[in-house]
């Protein structure tokens, strides 16, 4: 991955595949965000090597996605995802729903979002940003500009 | 990108990146929905090489994002997105999303999505599955299982 290829590009979603399109980053965001920290914890989840890993980790810390934090009573450190990190759940969400319909696999580990009060599931939808209702897909129309 | 080694990752948002995570991949959907079609196009924007760019237009129509037609009266091809490929609207609404808050540019081109009746703008919100209504986002619970 070539960040500066895509930094270059002025739009929005050029700019954010350079922060977390790198193969791997967006796997460890999802990891950091279901409360996996350390080094190890990483590596069992993701199965790659050691070296790729830590230039990941590295990476994202620079990016301020990650925190490097002492673990107490020990010489290791934890990673602890940032409020910038944890932004990214749309994206993940957003991702797995494609995934749910397009790449169906009804063995595999699941996201699931709920509302803290209600315990009701949560999903991600369009809405009108005047009245807050839920707009169908095909009623929606994309702009660039 | 080893698209495999996301692959064999049986979780949707591994599945989804092993379809649309290779480099420049979201970039040629984003401006295959804005309605470019023909390679010089697609090269155009994203300026990249013809090789790199024959490559993922090839592997986009393999995987069933893109559909290659022929355009009338001439011996050349147009790239059509599918309904797959329409699909990842809230994948690129939440990247520009957070590329907007995170990464904000103000001279770049953006992307806009409005209500086809009502012409209000639209946003990605995270909703109650039951009664539609808006949860912020520091109420929702993130699980995986």
């Amino acid at each position: 991955m070539t960040r500066r290829s895509y930094d270059k590009h002025n739009c929005p979603i050029a700019q954010t595949l350079g922060a977390v399109g790198d193969q791997w980053t967006l796997l460890i965001v999802r990891d950091a965000l279901r409360g996996l920290g350390r080094f190890e914890d990483f590596q069992d989840s993701l199965g790659i090597s050691r070296n790729l890993l830590s230039s990941r980790l590295k990476q994202m810390v620079e990016e301020g996605l990650l925190e490097r934090t002492p673990i107490d009573g020990s010489r290791r450190h934890a990673y602890r995802p940032t409020k910038k990190c944890k932004d990214l759940r749309k994206v993940l969400l957003s991702l797995a729903e494609w995934g749910e319909v397009w790449r169906r696999d009804p063995d595999g580990p699941r996201i699931f979002l709920h509302d803290r009060n209600s315990e009701a599931s949560v999903s991600l939808e369009f809405c009108r940003q005047d009245t807050g209702q839920i707009i169908e897909n095909k009623a929606v129309v994309t702009k660039f500009r």
